[in-house]
């Protein structure tokens, strides 16, 4: 018999309708297979399009009982749920058009010179191809945008992959109504078995049997630093090892530059406790460190951004694993020496805000570490360029300052440029835009892999590897590399950029 | 006293003047910090092209002591080091262009909507940035094109890298000579001590501390399977994993189909045996697998290229490790039951000629394994598609059709983009050419990272990450992405691509 489990609904406790089904090494072994065989089929190419507005149509279609699952199984609230379900159908009609528009494949051609000196010179001809079936793994945080049809399998659909996801223990409801939508799109286009499969797990041993499997290409995930580098570690250790890209979060530091903290201490207050506040602090984006660069306005900001978070309601985290993790990290570092606890949760899922100087920080590394949830670590800064360059590679750093803070501040904007994927400027992190322009990556420990994203339309590359053809028959060559331009993509034809 | 080494000649055994220094751990730590030193000062980023085209000229202007040294150290002749030396000058100059004409960043532009609804939009901009300090492996096999500046070399200094190149032991004098013409390349421009340096070592521990090292961001190498795998092993087990983009070599098959078998088996043997045997067979795209995909000509064929081989002067290999294990490789390949050995070298540097069926080559992975010679294995084959499917990841594929043929071939020329970098239609593997669509990569063991390429302007993505600004002033951004495009490089501005 099946092995199965349910969840309940983490607000009030009672049991939520639905039996997953655990995945078997044969569920894992068939899943496999048949996106294998859909790869090699070739099916998929040519309906990318289709599939991807296929299924941002049916999320907007069968959105009720998607968000009120999803409610009951994140406690996020309603607008939460709907604000990324819309997130979700727009990364998935931007991926579409991408695909639509065509010109993602970086086609190149160099014609042949049959006259050139020494040797003659062949036709060459190249573009990106998809490395073959990926394997998502959802996140916790995200249930839809990086979640069962999330940026990742979006991605990972536009290049041509077919995608398994191993399900968040946490949302399986939400999953399996998001797959629902993806398989009938699928079938609704002919689409064969195999494009997309959602597999359910409790554990940790279905995603290690997907990581491991031979016919796995590539491997997307989002969550923690420890569940990002047991992957990366295995997939690394496999006879034949494949890249995993892992976005494993981050603290986000914030530099508060002087003259804008003595002139708006009370608004940066605010801004920040809104930023660190939302959804409970549940974002990769969280700004859980800030560097405040001047003295002046330092008690105030800290006066009123203590005084927001003790006025805070009590929040309900995701799982109980993250709330337990909260409090611990909470405790931890309040019991770091040099470190003043100036927000006390007390043990409850409340903001936290912990002091302390330059000195203690640099001495202790594991105050660069992240605790996810509403908890931030303010640090007395004299020397924000030293400290700069002794972070931990980031997601995200943010420079609050005047135009005056800002014009002196180049060298620290160039020592950030090599730590972090985004810079920002008087905005905060959270509330990522989703566009060609995205970078959501960052050097290790933000991901395993240090160059790419997993948001925006550049996402689509890590599923994908250079392939090329010289001398090929025009019948052979992908439509995208004959002459003529069939498909009036944009492609770099000796040397040029051209479109016709 | 610092521990030197000094080589002999390769062809008379006669030493060859220098005595080169073991680099020790000071020069090691002295090196990275310097190079640290360049990359956060930002100095190389404008004199790129510059320097680049001064090495280049520098070669141009050195090149005879060069030729002979390198002749010397290699065994290679005088128009082999010549047409080395070109194809090392003319990457330069294909890099010095493509950063002259600076489009290579990849630069996008999406402007702020303050009026956008639900939320307003943000100014998001983006584009390539360097790494960090990069380590490259000189190759045993191009002591110019894939060494000192070969290259992995000069594609990082593209990106904005500063590289310490670890020389490879058997040609120090030709390495030695090439720094000496980059280092002069920088003093001409007044680029500080840092932006180049070659370490000398005979062993493997300079490697290691070089890949150990915490301030290096990336390393390129190429040669043999167990050196690659050794370094991205040792690469992704220190505390922050840095990528290792390693070309391990391949065994590049290729298809001799049917009609074209039947009609063309001379000049089909003609023309492998010339793309076997140039170099003396040390080419990491040396077809060392032919599929005979047809029984008409297959006699002829296999006559005429024993008979060729049988003809073959003794030659003389890069190096005596090189030597012996070409030895040991073919002896090796005579042992497998149901291999018949056809061209017997009896140990000397001579080409090889195995022939085995189908079956045999399928329950022998072992005979996928390349020996680095002018040695190759023909494969009386029935099922080309099913055997592309179960080949190991390749740099190249070749097919040899007729029109007909290749017609036919839809399925094989299919699997085979799946499973190499470059599929080849009735040219041969050897003698790539560089160029914007050059892809010189393909999946595991061909390289480590299956999507990229060490040849062609696309290798320099490897050395370089997404960065993003969002909401920036126009004076803290990089000159590529700011208003009015004063680089009047190609962007991707609000999701078109625009010049202006």
């Amino acid at each position: 018999m099946a092995m199965t489990f349910s969840v309940q609904d983490r607000r009030s406790g009672e049991a939520l309708p639905g039996e997953f089904p655990v995945a078997t090494r044969d569920d894992v072994n068939s899943a496999v297979a048949e996106a294998v065989s859909v790869f090699r089929s070739g099916a998929l190419w040519p309906k990318r399009a289709a599939l991807i507005r296929g299924i941002a149509d049916g999320l907007e279609a069968h959105a009720e009982p998607i968000v009120t699952r999803y409610q009951a199984e994140t406690a996020l609230p309603e607008a939460r749920a709907r604000g990324e379900l819309a997130r979700t159908v727009g990364q998935l009609r931007m991926f579409a058009a991408m695909v639509e528009e065509g010109s993602w494949v970086r086609a190149r051609i160099e014609q042949a010179n049959s006259d050139r000196q020494p040797i003659p010179k062949p036709d060459l001809r190249a573009m990106l191809q998809p490395r073959g079936p990926v394997v998502v793994f959802g996140a916790s945080n995200f249930a839809l945008a990086f979640s069962t049809v999330g940026g990742d399998t979006a991605s990972a659909l536009a290049a041509g992959c077919p995608v398994i996801v191993k399900g968040h223990p946490a949302h399986p409801g939400t999953a399996t109504l998001v797959s629902k939508v993806v398989l009938d799109a699928c079938a609704a286009l002919d689409l064969p078995e195999g494009v997309f499969a959602l597999l359910h797990d409790e554990g940790y041993s279905v995603g290690e049997m997907l990581v491991d499997h031979p016919d796995v290409a590539a491997v997307g995930f989002t969550g923690s630093q420890r569940g990002g580098l047991a992957l990366a570690r295995r997939a690394q250790n496999r006879e034949v090892p494949i890249p995993v890209f892992a976005e494993m979060g981050s603290v986000n530091p914030c530099f508060l530059l002087a003259e804008r903290l003595a002139s708006d201490p009370i608004s940066l207050a605010d801004a920040l406790y809104g930023s660190l506040t939302m959804g409970v602090g549940q974002f990769c984006t969280n700004p859980g460190l800030v560097f405040l660069c001047g003295t002046e306005g330092a008690t105030q900001f800290l006066g009123a951004l203590s005084e927001r978070m003790e006025r805070a309601d009590d929040g309900c985290m995701l799982t109980e694993g993250i709330s337990k993790a909260y409090i611990a990290g909470v405790q931890d570092r309040s019991l770091v020496p040099g470190v003043e606890t100036r927000v006390d949760p007390s043990g409850r899922l409340r903001p936290a805000l912990h002091v302390t100087d330059e000195e203690t920080f640099r001495s202790h590394p594991e105050l660069q570490a992240e605790i996810f949830g509403p908890a931030t670590l303010v640090v007395r800064c004299n020397h924000p360029v030293d400290v700069a360059e002794a972070l931990e590679g980031q997601l995200t750093a943010t420079l609050q300052g005047t135009d005056g803070d800002l014009a002196l501040a180049v060298d620290l904007v160039r020592a950030l440029e090599r730590r972090v994927g985004r810079v920002l400027f008087n905005q905060w992190p959270t509330g990522l835009e989703v566009c060609p322009s995205t970078v959501h990556g960052g050097p290790f420990p933000a991901t395993t892999d240090g160059g790419s994203t997993s948001v925006g339309t550049w996402a689509v590359e890590r599923w994908c590897r250079f392939v090329s053809w010289q001398n090929a028959p025009q019948s052979l060559l992908p439509e995208e590399l004959r002459d003529g331009n069939p498909k009036e993509i944009w492609r770099l034809v000796d040397g040029q950029f051209v479109q016709d």
